[in-house]
């Protein structure tokens, strides 16, 4: 195998690949980066044995070839060779040692045959819906804190996605709160409703450019999920079963509603979470009366009081939470006001906007006040 | 105590002084900040038992008095209070409880009583010298990353300082290499030779500006150091014994000199370290001959060789060395070129100047050609 590059160019779709390079794993070859210039374009794969990212990256096949390459090193090297337009130069010959020259600078490392390496699952494309890069990679910040992915319950580890005529809804979930986030598409699509890991979305919204005018054509099967974007598809398993009923858990009812400025909130949480250590999980006590908030908190280290003016409808509340759990929805939401619904300390409290684009749900905590 | 600050000032203080403060300690009064108002004006001092920062902070003074306070919590509730001009009332009573006030936050954390906090020593201001701070800051810097702070000999973590008429030279030295710069002063000076501790140096490089405008003051007694600019003073014990003759181990002679592109020099020496880990410790082998040098890596991971050009003068030689002690040296040099003398592939080589304002030994390392 004989291939030119320009370094930068190489270099991006090295960093692309390497997203699904799994940092711990006893298969050796998941390590590498598969280059494949077997046919009449050079495509870089990396894969743990759930995730695959594949993309294309421009180069001159002067002798055809497929090697894997460890991806630490492969990417180490690319990346301290001269940035921009430096010609790379990546030869294999039959016992898969492979050269890479650039300028006046020449390594040789060992690779291996990419027939070991295992291609991505062949997915059909018929289910599909089209966003654009921007929304997809938003959608994925504004939920994806409230996934669970080391708890025992699997399915806290994932994101519902949920497909209606021309409406996406996105939810995660843990023990202690959920996050819904509703986007309408520009065309109406059959139902569609699967369960897809948090890693994976984590990893797609690190490869998404956030640009609103490139679009994300997301492709469902049976038990897989495709994106497909730029040069790169990224291949990804489901998760098996169902999702939570999240329908029966929410509700309109409310007794207090307050509106607050958001950044005040924010800042004011923020200060009491210096006071509260992960050892003893004190919460921040909201006393709601009239149009004033009262924020309290008091551990051993000290204790905080803050006011900040709101408007209220309903009954006064006093209510608790775990300050981080509040931060995580604020910080997401890009509302300069936003507006809590609750209905007594022991039941949750809503975060949401009049449309319902989003809403936050986080459950109370106990308080001694 | 009473005090108003800004809360910008007030920060910036608590920067400089919270660089003393140790960040493992039995003393618990270490861990705090002393605000000092009882004469008139307020300084911020922090300390472990070997280096001492004092700062005077602007501030208005309602009712003087002195309280010593948790650093990092002091420090994380000024940084989350309003960036800018905001107010910050701090107030102590005679339990030492003290509030923190700005805006619509109140703070309330125990404080101690000022008394514990032990005062830095007294140093006699007669023998010194005049640096600009960038000077300073630049030659620690230079010097600083071979020191050996772990080393069973103390002198190891610790720098020279020596002045003679108007040159101060400053020296650090591992087991594997000398650090040597030269520095003009603008004055003549009594003579001096005392050994700071490398982290003294590393925590005042910290704080200094760099500006070149601005100068520092250095004082030296009998067993301590002191840098006095801008609102701040520095105190700190010094190495007792004496420092390493290091006269003895340089020379002039060689048989090898070469002037390389400090920039491909570094860059090509930067890439061989990727096929470096920690556990194998491969050299880097210069093999120069006539006006090119030529640069090899071999090790478990691959191999790298490269190509720069040179101007020789001397005979060839081929040298191996530790690839992180060059790049080290080669970082804080600011020239474009530099030269490299060396007498045979056992003896030290020398990157320097021909002014001597920089003095880099390295010794070089065996290695199988």
């Amino acid at each position: 195998m004989k291939l030119i590059f320009k370094r930068d160019a190489l270099l991006a779709g090295i960093n692309i690949t390497a997203k699904a390079i799994p940092s711990k794993t006893t298969m050796s070859i998941l390590e590498c980066i598969l280059i494949d210039a077997s046919a009449g374009e050079i495509k870089l794969t990396g894969s743990d044995t759930d995730l695959g990212i594949e993309t294309i990256v421009t180069g001159d096949i002067l002798e055809r070839g497929r090697i894997a390459l460890d991806a630490r090193l492969f990417s180490e090297i690319i990346r301290k060779l001269p940035e921009g337009e430096a010609t790379v130069t990546i030869i294999s010959d039959d016992r898969f040692n492979t050269t890479i020259e650039c300028e006046n600078s020449l390594f040789t490392i060992p690779g291996r045959d990419g027939e070991e390496f295992a291609y991505l699952p062949y997915i059909e494309r018929d289910q599909y819906i089209c966003l654009s890069q921007f929304t997809l990679k938003e959608v994925i910040r504004q939920t994806i804190f409230s996934t669970a992915p080391n708890d025992s319950n699997k399915m806290m580890g994932g994101e519902l996605l949920e497909v209606k005529d021309n409406i996406l809804k996105v939810v995660s979930l843990d023990g202690h709160r959920i996050s819904i986030r509703n986007i309408q598409l520009k065309d109406h699509y059959n139902d569609i409703k699967v369960i897809v890991p948090g890693k994976t979305l984590s990893e797609v919204s690190k490869i998404l450019s956030g640009d609103n005018e490139r679009e994300v054509l997301i492709y469902f099967s049976r038990n897989h999920i495709l994106f497909e974007f730029d040069d790169t598809i990224v291949v990804s398993r489901l998760l098996e079963g169902e999702y939570f009923k999240i329908d029966h858990m929410l509700s309109s009812d409310y007794e207090t509603r307050v509106k607050v400025n958001k950044r005040d909130f924010m800042d004011n949480i923020d200060r009491s979470i210096i006071l509260i250590r992960d050892s003893d999980r004190k919460p921040i006590i909201l006393n709601i009366e009239d149009n004033n908030v009262n924020m309290k908190v008091k551990s051993a280290f000290g204790s905080m009081n803050a006011d900040m003016t709101a408007h209220k409808s309903g009954r006064d509340i006093m209510i608790a939470f775990n300050p981080k759990f509040l931060i995580d929805a604020l910080r997401v939401i890009d509302d300069e006001e936003v507006e809590l619904y609750m209905m007594n300390p022991k039941s949750p409290c809503y975060i949401k906007d009049e449309e319902s684009s989003y809403i936050y749900l986080i459950l109370p905590v106990n308080f001694i006040a």
